[in-house]
């Protein structure tokens, strides 16, 4: 039984624009292009309106009429509904004057957007009646899929490069899935999980349901215009692995202008953000190149950006200038900075992807190119527990001293004492 | 200007029942009992209604009320609200019927319970005009008084034990916060801190803030029976540190019937959960002492439970005798197995309070002292990314290959080949 009536068209090639049926497919079998899920959009604007959004529970669910499931979710029907913090004291410290932060490190189950991606995907993956699924990941798919995978009883199988850090590998393993070490990059990694899914039949979240897991990201963006009051922010700076969320944040904003949820058409600039060890889109970007240059051997701390050669690469790199942002990459050193910034000002753990999206940021607005006095979105997609080597060296150790107060009153420098 | 009236009669003594002022104290002066906040139940209950609550954000503030602020939230505006999930999975692995998870483990900012008691105590601390604040803690108290003091814009001094996890101690130097780690137990922590809160006249929110600190724990009860459909459950299992969360509970439940928003008498049970390793409520519930044997050198991986001589136990053991609950203790292997069982059905990751909880609550089934078929809520109160030191060993490291479908075979058993 439909919980809403299907308001999907099918999957469109976004290379030739061929329509193929909804189906456990990611690629157009003429050009191979990648595809994408398609709405009528006509048939959904009457069924929808701010109020009856507004009357469902704050999960990504609210917004069902433009996600691509037939029924009810079966699998993460909690996700969503993260904060959106009006982040006055960064603002003062970048020297801007409104700005907010998306912030999903405290998205549920497991802490990072991706939990949006994956319950769409293993939703949508037991109504094609898929009983064993997997991913490859960089870590936080990991974490999700197993989780996810684990709450709804379904088998999984998790490929992640085998230099991936500690806790994202616990906290993958911990779920029961059986989690395979890959030596070998990210992209050796995916080519590894296309030819596993065909072998096996297995639907694999980023590979073979791929169009419909993307849409998930969608809903971090209805929710930060939800927010705001139903209208879009000027300016989007978001992180860019796959380079997928960036062009989903883009496409949610314009669905709801057109499906009449918001007034006035969007012309927010989206901005990208990667880390200089691994930056084949901002390179891209800066470069002023049709399609990226694939990076064979990412080095950067921010292992869950790493993805040498993005398979939404040249959209991502064609919608940011279309939009008339840009992109930036950022040093190690920066990104360990912007983790300590965003912690000390705001009280937000982020992970290294969310060091290097605030330091882009701030590159950007020191450039000029964000400016001052215009309304800013900084998503955060993940959480800072997850990425803890890679700060602990730089963050203070703290103090050691024995249970006395004699010990303690040389640590306290000119309070005024009371007593 | 008070964003609701003033409902706040003063601070009375659990002990003598001698009435206090409005202020940051936390002791009666003339028997050293215990202060708590006491309402004016007859002057809110004309003012609140499931209706008004249901239409305000889902965060802890819908029930501000029924908590000690004079005036809006100015710390964790958007604590709380964290979903309440049925259990079904690990319902049956339990071999019971009726299974819900309180699930705190994903509360915001920092991923515990703590997070409701600090925006209470830092939102108070304001208001008496504090600039520094502190705590004593085992870990989690300490990420979010350092999170919640950072986006406030409060200086934090947080002490902590010196053999915490690293997680938890990198997890509260990130937001710059002054962390010192003192050579001793908890219990030595604690003295310390009461001895620095007065000599500096600070807020430390579990020392003399500890009464309006308290009351925050009321929102994880508040939002069980609301997501309950305003009614409580016949079981409850929460962990025990202090003890004060259970009581908190309970004192949840009860004033929801006192101002008119659930229609029958709660009868609910509580029952305790410690770690073997440093169990003096559930050692005094079970002996049918009145007062706990402190405990001198706590010994578990549960460090986050680990505090030896809990400011509330004598209320909290009288507390769990009186509903017809009961107390248990279980040992770090039920823990780390119990952490395992939980990711495994249901996709959530705790941290070890939430293994011992959960390992108590399975005891307690098995003991025949809660039952099979009435309604069971377990509290899960952090996160195990913050633990993961404790777990790492008994989980199964993954196999590593080389990136080929040959070396991905042999891994696969007996799975049906498509292609």
């Amino acid at each position: 039984m439909p919980f809403v009536p299907d308001f999907v068209k099918g999957l469109q090639c976004k290379v030739c624009g061929k329509l193929y049926p909804k189906s456990p497919v990611n690629f157009c079998s003429d050009d191979f292009g990648p595809l994408e899920v398609v709405y009528d959009y006509d048939a959904i604007q009457p069924c929808i309106s701010r109020e009856k959004i507004e009357m469902r529970p704050r999960n990504m669910w609210r917004y069902r009429e433009l996600l691509p499931l037939d029924g009810e979710p079966t699998v993460g029907p909690q996700v969503g509904g993260t904060p959106l913090i009006r982040a006055d004291r960064l603002a003062d410290a970048l020297g801007v004057e409104k700005l907010w932060i998306k912030n999903d490190a405290v998205n549920f189950p497991t802490l990072s957007f991706k939990d949006r991606v994956v319950s769409v995907a293993l939703s949508k993956a037991r109504e094609f009646g898929f009983r064993t699924v997997g991913c490859a990941s960089t870590g936080n798919l990991a974490n999700s899929v197993a989780a996810n995978a684990a709450a709804a009883g379904l088998e999984a199988y998790i490929l992640v490069p085998a230099d991936l850090e500690r806790a994202k590998i616990l906290g993958t393993s911990i779920y029961g899935a059986k989690v395979i070490a890959v030596q070998g990059t990210y992209d050796e990694v995916n080519r590894l999980c296309t030819q596993v899914a065909f072998k096996y039949g297995w639907g694999f979240v980023n590979i073979n349901l791929r169009p419909f897991y993307a849409e998930g990201s969608k809903s971090m963006g209805f929710e930060i215009a939800e927010d705001l009051g139903w209208r879009v922010p000027q300016h989007v700076v978001a992180p860019m692995a796959g380079g997928s969320l960036i062009g989903k944040l883009h496409k949610a904003f314009h669905e709801l202008y057109r499906v009449g949820l918001i007034d006035k058409a969007p012309t927010t600039k989206m901005y990208g953000a990667q880390a200089t060890g691994c930056n084949p889109i901002s390179d891209c970007v800066k470069s002023n190149r049709d399609r990226h240059k694939p990076i064979r051997k990412p080095n950067t701390i921010c292992k869950s950006l790493a993805i040498g050669d993005p398979a939404d690469g040249p959209f991502s790199a064609k919608l940011i200038r279309e939009t008339g942002g840009w992109a930036e990459d950022v040093s190690d050193t920066e990104i360990v900075e912007a983790m300590q910034l965003l912690a000390q000002t705001e009280g937000i753990f982020a992970e290294t992807a969310g060091g290097t999206t605030l330091a882009v940021c701030r590159k950007l607005i020191e450039q000029g190119r964000i400016p001052r006095n215009e309304e800013i979105v900084i998503c955060i997609t993940g959480n800072g527990l997850k990425t803890q080597d890679a700060i602990f060296e730089a963050v203070e150790q703290p103090v050691v001293i024995r249970p006395t107060l004699d010990d303690f009153i040389p640590l306290v420098d000119s309070v005024p004492v009371l007593s």
